[in-house]
């Protein structure tokens, strides 16, 4: 038996489930059954346009958030056994640069550069939309039974939220803190702030439906821009001070500027959101206010790895952000779903 | 001998020369015989419209950056003595409020309310364009003789840029640092970084006479970006990588672009311009490369003591940022100076 | 009405509850009427030795975990009002010196100087074991109706916990955590490392009493020194690597020792016991294993003020420990219950 | 030619120069021509005992602070040339454990695992006192002309004494710096914290002769301890406050004790010394005096990268630590001079 169903990408918006070769695990590699694959905002992007270094259309498997079982080991593999259950991390530094060896693989400065050692599944290598992944020691996480294959697909976006809040210099129990965009890894900020020990987690967006899911992970309050004024609430609710600590995770020019215009004197910004256009914001407030504004780029410093735990006992909970789930053959329906947000949708989960 | 003369404002513009009282050092507070303070770039904004919550025209006394001798020391001191050097720092925190308590001064919760305690010297509070101040001792910090007046007015310049870094991650040796905006703060931060241990400084700007006084005062490379591409230059110089860690000092759109495209993935960028509008920036690439961004909110941190064993010992060089002086009686003549540049002014020092 | 009762200290281990003057809160003072004052393991010290600056024998009021009403306002106060229920903080900083000016007021190099502001209540000037005490507004902390006076006094406890792991560089989500020190302080830091995300808590002591608290209040694995193999326990739990993140609160040579022994290479130690003798210790083991040990110097960066709303939810529960209650008048029995841990005293409230 | 002369370790204290096979560079290795290799504190330490996981009598080579050229490449090697001057950094971390991922290499999990890709070259694999080692590419660091091959040896005890700063926060600018130990480990220290900006260098030792190198690179004062009372002279120095930032390079019982005793109120200390006993200190004054004491493995986070800018424009000055040179054949003389440091040996370096 070589042959496994996989979603290969064989040009823009073309993406075909065949019949193809499961590939082979090299030295330090395993090969993991994928039991589920969760759909994120990048890959419609990815099955539309490609990504720059992927394989060649006609051979190129997406897919980054997945968990399965790990079915074959390759050759120095002594850190996983068959039968772990795992998730991935799709970022693997070439472990040469700069970058890497400081501990920042998710900056390598050998992206996209195979031969170097760098890998992103899913995006420059085979990823998870098929039934077998080969894939490197270094971006495993074992999970246990407490936490299902389609819930183990969202570590990749509580890892995101969690590097994020990291780089912006953490959450400090008691502090307010503030979510702009209460999209999956908005709300997954949203639940991290209060495991940090945030006195309260204030969610903001523009959709109610979504708002409701943040309610019901624990935000303490929502505000919807659109029929509330925002700075009036902050005010009332900071005692005219502003908010602590704010995650922007909306990728949107208003986003961007309502989390600089909320946020206190010497507040700081997590930046998660995927901007598509140039935003337009007031830097001199930022100056003025003294505030920190960091980047957080995707889920480094082994992040996956730390909230599992959290995930294991129920202080995460990801259920509610799970909202469809699709075979293998139905992928392109489940991205259609996905992208068209159809039945409100959130997180859309493809097993293979 | 009760009388003294000032610069004070009477309304828009309306600066003028007049004898007025000289002040009476409360508790904590000690009389300050000023004998040099120069031009900062938001005193032409302050006689032009005031300040939030400034003394009422006809009694209020600009000047923030001055240097002097104390003659008079108000009830409790003992800190400090008859005939200390000293120069001056602008901001004193109210003391009570989380922001003070933590050690944030400069952001202080009740800015502008003298009743809390609060003080900005030269905008809330009278300041330094008259023969006498009175100013509390948490402002004070004391020079030795090898540093004259007029150069003891640049350590608030000096230590601007020194809490910029600081709020930015600190620059780490052998670092490749940038400074945008080669104006007196950025000129400074320029210096610091060599102090820091950068391998090598670059400072960019549009005059070419300025870009000449940063090579004067310890600048490895100068970049006109008038006159050569940017962003060429900067991957030549760095081998493709981009600078550690960015200063944007200019205040300006172009600069704020500028410092967002030369910074390394994972690098950091010191905020410490002015900007007089909203600036549009690639707001993505901050996230995808993993940048820091932090507005650095003037001289915090007690800088300005730090700054000073540098001053003294010659590590730091601010002579040559001062192109002019006037006497007090001709501070309009001054201020003008500095306005339109006239004569390539970059610090005009008035001396009361 | 001028006059209240208060435990007066008269000499070495001469603590008698007389009547005394109701202090009159100065300005930026309030006066409290103390409902619960908790005897703090310095307390028996004091009460044996005096301390260093405190106010004469025969008018000296100890204690300084305390938690009342506000029923009077000094001048210039606005930040509280009458009626106000509060938690005390003992430290408040001179705010003139580099310390107290950088946030660290815990360390005030005016330590016991009461004219450069400086106060420690309870030891440099009168305290909690009083109907009333006068103290400054940077030393209060709203408590909600949520939370007891009794349980008020517990804060001070918690802050302290909570600020030596912010010097040892926070509890990170995900981490091995250990306790060394089921006291007090050793507690509430197991409970807030499950509050900043700990993966476990483990927390080591000699008295199965304490650790069966420990249980209560969260931990999720208890050793016992006496009965178990430390070291080989925790190899097994952290899969011989050593833990991410101690704290060692025990004040002893022996939790010294074992705090050394099972952090992991890179791991972060944070102490806050107080040692009675110096200690002798593997530094070597420090160097090689690349450890962070921090100082944690009492309850700074408002730390308390932190904790509340933790408490208030219940995220933090300090019932368990709260073992004893005696009225003023019986503060003499009080101490010896707390010293002698009578009934497994754990903590020792009285109330004034 | 495939052979070379290399000093081989053919058992406790048997240290042979003999001829042996030239390595051959594995994927991701260069062979370095060794023009020069210093040696250090542990080098008799493992030539009198070997080393955990050391290769076996008879086939190890010592020596792990070296510099020379490029004169073949491995397989997969783009980052060097042949011809490229070249100092080694001892450390290779293995690249999956949580503590390279993090970039903590020097601490890596799999210490001494070939297997696992550890290396630590002169100490668990072959090191630098022969002609030529086969070295892997994270392990090399480019040197320019201006760097001699015997200066270049240095670059390790400079990255080192900078990451023993890093890791206990970095020195600000303006702090006051103290010094234990004037070894090569301290010295680079002491002109370090120059580099950072420190207003006063202060190093402290019991021998003259080394504390006259010390001037000569730097210190702004020397204390000899058998001569002075050390106390007395800090607090004169620095106003009864103490030093902002102790480097405690000696690995002694006393030079531990100095370091707690004349560090400020919330000041750091760096450890990196090596004890060869546990040592006895004030473990209540690092609590009560709130400071930091951060242990520092080896030269992590590329330090060695990051000195050698400094190196080689002169702002870090090498060349009065190397006090005797010997050719390979007189190493056992070599050592013996270091040993015994016969004429005031400091660094003493091997030319094969």
């Amino acid at each position: 038996m070589s042959k496994m169903q996989a979603a290969v990408l064989y040009g823009p918006n073309d993406l075909r489930v065949v019949e193809t070769e499961i590939p082979v695990p090299a030295e330090e590699e395993v090969l993991v059954r994928v039991k589920a694959c969760a759909i994120c905002g990048t890959d419609p992007e990815i099955i539309a346009h490609g990504w720059p270094n992927c394989p060649p259309y006609g051979s190129f498997i997406p897919g980054h958030e997945f968990a399965g079982e790990v079915v074959a080991l390759g050759p120095k593999v002594t850190e996983f056994k068959i039968g772990d259950r795992i998730v991935a991390e799709p970022h693997k530094g070439c472990g040469k640069c700069i970058n890497c060896i400081r501990g920042l693989y998710t900056t390598c400065l050998n992206y996209g550069n195979i031969e170097k050692g760098h890998r992103h599944y899913g995006f420059t290598v085979n990823g998870g939309y098929a039934e077998y992944v080969a894939i490197h020691i270094n971006c495993l996480h074992k999970i246990p039974e407490s936490i299902s294959y389609e819930e183990g697909t969202i570590a990749t976006a509580a890892g995101t939220a969690l590097y994020g809040i990291e780089r912006a210099g953490w959450i400090w129990p008691g502090e307010i803190v503030a979510v702009v965009g209460p999209g999956p890894i908005g709300l997954m900020a949203a639940q991290l702030a209060k495991v940090f020990g945030a006195s309260k987690v204030i969610l903001i967006g523009t959709r109610n439906s979504r708002l409701e899911v943040g309610k019901k992970i624990g935000a303490d309050i929502t505000i919807n821009v659109k029929e509330e004024n925002l700075n009036n609430r902050i005010e009332e609710i900071t005692n005219n001070i502003g908010v602590d600590f704010t995650v922007e995770a909306s990728g949107s020019q208003d986003g961007a500027v309502q989390a600089v215009d909320i946020t206190k004197k010497s507040g700081r910004i997590s930046l998660i959101g995927m901007y598509k256009e140039d935003v337009k914001i007031d830097l001199n407030h930022v100056v003025q206010y003294n505030m920190t504004m960091a980047g957080g780029k995707a889920e480094g410093m082994w992040c996956i790895e730390r909230v599992i735990p959290l995930m294991a006992d129920g202080r995460i909970n990801v259920k509610p952000l799970i909202t469809h789930k699709f075979p293998l053959k139905d992928i392109n329906e489940g991205v259609k779903t996905f992208k068209e947000r159809i039945g409100g949708a959130l997180k859309v989960v493809i097993e293979p």
